[in-house]
């Protein structure tokens, strides 16, 4: 098994874009090239493209060559899509992953595009609920809001959560994205504003959920002992967990204990050498704010049950118990399902160059974890990544 | 990197099935765990799942968890679905490979599912019009026929091929499918019956193409040195080759030349230490007649422009230069997308381990390939498989 490193990327600012979807992968592409002066499309040997649903949001199959046909790629190792819908673009970084750890490839790109944006913006939320098991679930209309408004309704019902404690995680996550150019939303919001905003679906108003955005990204990976030949500050893939228990809403053995999550955390602690004290920046998947409460926990910062009194003594911003989401978060930067992991790890590449704005800027941060959930939080995915 | 191999599958019956896309899974994946006496599901670590466009055929997304909740896998190392339309099966096994083959995953399953078939029949077809390039070929109704009509049109004009040379590759696949109880049309058809059948875009007749088709199918990839604790006749990865240049058609070099898939052949040979003349079956993507035509010559079993002697000559058939499709080949088995590529390498293994009727079987066969394209063939992907 060969280490690997990530050596550049690129990506396009996120949200409500005035750009089709050639447009995003071009800007995102153009972007991480232009960034590297040791290294042409031509290099690029195998092309793993995450993209959640570009069947029904951009009515394209087969995005893996238009992707590279876009960018110059021409690849002869590997090419495929992944799709894992929220984690589709962690997926693709996994398969580049393990392309490049095998030998199977030299230099890897893994993309993630979402062109969510549609003329006909019911037929983008019709589309999401297909991400459910359709039979079971989307069919009782249960997609994203609904399932983590039932989960947080459960939290708070269980520990004693509040609205308020919710509200602190979009607060704190809009407070980081004002200070990121590449964020949907820009602009700082209170407890006040999060409580008064549009309610969704009880307990969750539209502060607490992710939006619907725009946006495409793209890391370069290649065996680390190649890694100084393109850049000074490579990062490196130490570790990764991924687990999966049970699918329809109603087999999942908890709404409040994310088994898989545990599982997966456990297995990226292991195969990285590392402890939740290890952690300086974790880019956590808040697609609700319930969701990061919920990880506080799982990735043992705090005990259950306590991830809103984590969030009420300040202990998840910078300078407490773990930076979390000093990017912005999905909260704040928006949440193009295939984009999201990869700007991710695009930020903590950038955090660990010390490229990013003063103010969100982790400093001397070492060890990050990228984490992205999928479906009712069912499917769990986390990368490690260290300087 | 790790030897990795194949130690057992399963498969359902292909063709119109009276099934839900559940229903495919779970009749595949029991296929697969009954033949298996010392594995488990709970023993799978890992699961892949091909699927070309089950967002737009059966209006379900992130089904690798649906698959895996099915079958009653936990994944706990690695999950995704891969796409790459007709092609979407090897990708998912590839990446099954690349994840055994670095030692991300001891156990893994590719899985392979696709309900073609739909109430609205020209739904169906709507959604083939998203796998070339929407905005440039699909929206001047450039589906795979007529591209693939083209492509013969040329191959005809630069080589003089013949509609009976092509025809010919029909009445060979009906042969061999009209021998395997897995295939969607098991009866022989004569050069006349195909020549006389519907014209679907000159010169292709019906029986020039490949169905439309229902079916799942898996495999269970594990590494070599584990291989006979679960079987005495695993089948082994040889080598692997796959790539890509440009997607859009306008773009093409060559309708007569498939460059990528002359650079994929390359690549699998060199990995797997092979030549054309080791090669004892091939399984190819004949989609349509001309692309097995075409294909003869790309892996060097006959002169460019040749592929019609080599068939009349009887050159593909058992006993000749190479088996080519003995299994009956896309026309005769049928074609669901994300399922193909593993029915391919299922029939390679039970070849190997002389499981296949009397008539198609190729006695003593040690070396052989699968090969898919995808979209206007402008993607070649090839697994080389031995015992």
């Amino acid at each position: 098994m060969r280490k690997v490193a990530i050596v550049g990327g690129g990506a396009t600012r996120c949200g409500k874009r005035e750009a089709t979807w050639r447009d995003l992968v071009q800007e995102a592409g153009k972007a991480m090239f232009d960034s590297l002066s040791n290294l042409s499309p031509k290099d690029v040997d195998s092309l793993i493209v995450g993209a959640a649903q570009p069947e029904r949001s951009a009515f394209q199959a087969h995005v893996a060559p238009m992707v590279a046909e876009y960018l110059g790629i021409t690849p002869r190792k590997v090419l495929a899509r992944t799709e894992l819908m929220c984690a589709s673009g962690q997926a693709a970084i996994r398969y580049a992953y393990a392309c490049v750890s095998s030998g199977l490839s030299d230099v890897a790109v893994a993309f993630g595009v979402e062109k969510m944006y549609m003329p006909d913006m019911a037929e983008a939320q019709t589309n999401m609920t297909c991400v459910l098991d359709r039979e079971w679930d989307g069919v009782n209309g249960l997609s994203a809001p609904p399932f983590f408004a039932m989960t947080a309704q459960r939290h708070m019902y269980e520990f004693g959560t509040t609205k308020e404690q919710m509200a602190l995680v979009s607060v704190k996550n809009h407070h980081y994205s004002s200070l990121n150019p590449l964020a949907q939303f820009q602009k700082e919001v209170t407890v006040e504003d999060v409580l008064k905003s549009l309610m969704i679906s009880p307990p969750l108003q539209l502060l607490d959920c992710s939006g619907i955005t725009d946006g495409a990204a793209c890391v370069i990976l290649v065996p680390a002992e190649d890694a100084k030949k393109y850049t000074d500050t490579p990062m490196y893939l130490a570790g990764s967990g991924q687990a999966n228990i049970g699918n329809a809403v109603g087999n999942l053995a908890s709404l409040t204990d994310w088994v898989p999550l545990r599982m997966a955390v456990e297995e990226a602690f292991k195969t990285a050498h590392i402890s939740s004290d290890d952690i300086d920046i974790a880019e956590l998947h808040d697609c609700f704010t319930i969701s990061e409460i919920m990880e506080y926990e799982a990735f043992g910062w705090c005990e259950r049950g306590k991830g809103g009194k984590f969030i009420e003594e300040g202990q998840p911003y910078i300078g407490g118990k773990v930076a979390v989401n000093p990017r912005g978060g999905l909260l704040g930067c928006g949440h193009p399902l295939g984009a999201t992991a990869i700007l991710q790890a695009l930020d903590i590449m950038q955090q660990f160059r010390g490229e990013v704005p003063k103010g969100r800027y982790v400093e001397g941060a070492k060890t990050a974890v990228a984490h992205n959930l999928s479906g009712p939080a069912n499917v769990h995915s986390i990368m490690v990544y260290s300087r």
